[in-house]
């Protein structure tokens, strides 16, 4: 990639005045180095925060292809392009998915709901009309694979989405019902709802702050995983979560304790923990 | 999200020169229609192309920590943070990592290399180190999680690379031998590098193109799924295919024909079909 051919951003030798802010506000522990370069795709990614309160207004024209075009330029492993993706403005539909998908408000409001899919089905149907077979699609890899696609395609889509002033929010319920959800969307075997993304315009009376992360000496390892310093930075965190939810009027408790909640048993999962049954009547066999 | 606050990028009712030759770039099937809006996020997004070829250059300091901080502003499901990510700069190291991951020039290379991490060993010390229960972390649907998280936080960094210059390849070989690897990173159990990422800059003497996806009828469903247009979109996209390969100096070959022998048989997973081996001797159940 040349250079000049490219569509670099210029380098602002003096970092943009919200640099420090954006990336303090992201860990909030104060060891964010000023940046040398700056430019407006780094404060929309680090500026995001998850919408689930949207107007009724529609997207412009061409929006959605927009959106596509940039999931599509994500990488994909060997350029096997193992994802699809169910764009559903019907407002029926969105509610019967709402309903398979935690009742949660927000499908129904926003203009736009994608589902993004692990696509075995494409490929498939491309070998048994060549007679062609494909054995290894029925690998535990290329289920890693297909999952890996739809995330790298969805996250450009939402980075696409939030640079042109849209909001949008990850929705780990579709997984909820698998089954349902692919009868609901007329999906094939071999093919899996990984997780719905609602878009729309955020609703400005319900702004949301940007919620702080573990502290990044948690997440980066240099040259080994190393955990030494986990306990007091994950105390900190506490702390540091706990103050984001006092701000957002949320209730208090340890991320900790929050975390722990959501994986402590067999109930927590909400039915998830059928997900290998789900998977093997969906055509995943996950050799 | 209020408008005011939000590092929007302006709106030009003019849309840039380049945004629809970019559009038509990524297809090259002439259906994209003019964009209202475009932006420099936009451009970076679509004008992606994996780099192998990288200069020498280190990054600039403080590089690093700004790749991380978009990683972790992309999305987690519970904001749970079910990833980590170990960044190597030993040139040994790499070398090692690279004679385990198919011998890939490149990674040892570029200055930098990321492995990012499906990660249930941090939260499951934070159980133990409080004598609370995690038989959720056990199941499908949490290693499913690790990877979307690893996977999402690994494309904001992406994206955030190239808007400053810089290119990156994704490294699906990084799970050819998931146990050297892991023994090599200095992973505990229950931790499984779901790709690595090398990052650097480009080589202006080995520019590539940007490489034509699927039409876009074929990946995006309106509704429900459909695969109705998909064998004659399928078999235009076979000639897209070789026209790219062609200017690039590629072998030939038909799209359909390189995605089959990807999958063909258990031969072509090239040892990834001990996937599932490999993650239960890492410690991840996927009960």
């Amino acid at each position: 990639m040349s250079l000049a051919q490219s569509p670099i951003e210029p380098a602002t030798s003096d970092p943009a005045p919200d640099a420090e802010n954006l990336l303090w506000q992201r860990n909030r522990d104060g060891s964010a180095a000023p940046p040398q370069q700056w430019n407006d795709t780094l404060a929309t990614i680090l500026n995001h925060r998850s919408v689930r309160a949207f107007m009724p207004d529609a997207l412009p024209p061409g929006t959605l292809e927009v959106l596509v075009a940039a999931a599509q330029s994500a990488s994909t492993s060997s350029n096997l392009q193992l994802w699809s993706v169910v764009a559903i403005e019907d407002p029926t539909r969105k509610a019967r998915l709402s309903a398979l998908a935690g009742q949660q408000k927000f499908i129904r409001d926003a203009p736009l709901l994608l589902v993004w899919l692990c696509d075995h089905a494409r490929l498939t149907a491309i070998a048994a009309a060549r007679q062609m077979p494909v054995e290894g699609i029925h690998y535990l890899e290329e289920f890693i694979v297909g999952i890996v696609d739809a995330a790298l395609a969805a996250q450009s889509a939402a980075i696409a989405a939030e640079s042109l002033g849209l909001g949008c929010v990850y929705i780990g319920a579709m997984r909820n019902l698998p089954e349902q959800v692919a009868a609901e969307l007329g999906l094939p075997p071999q093919v899996f709802a990984v997780f719905g993304m609602s878009v729309g315009y955020p609703d400005p009376a319900a702004e949301t702050g940007v919620k702080p992360r573990l502290p990044r000496p948690v997440v980066l390892h240099r040259e080994q995983y190393s955990a030494a310093s986990q306990e007091p930075d994950i105390k900190r965190y506490n702390a540091t979560a706990r103050e984001f939810q006092r701000e957002q009027g949320m209730r208090e408790q340890d991320w900790t304790q929050q975390s722990v909640d959501r994986v402590k048993d067999v109930a927590a999962l909400r039915g998830r923990d059928r997900m290998r049954e789900a998977l093997r009547a969906l055509g995943f066999e996950l050799r």
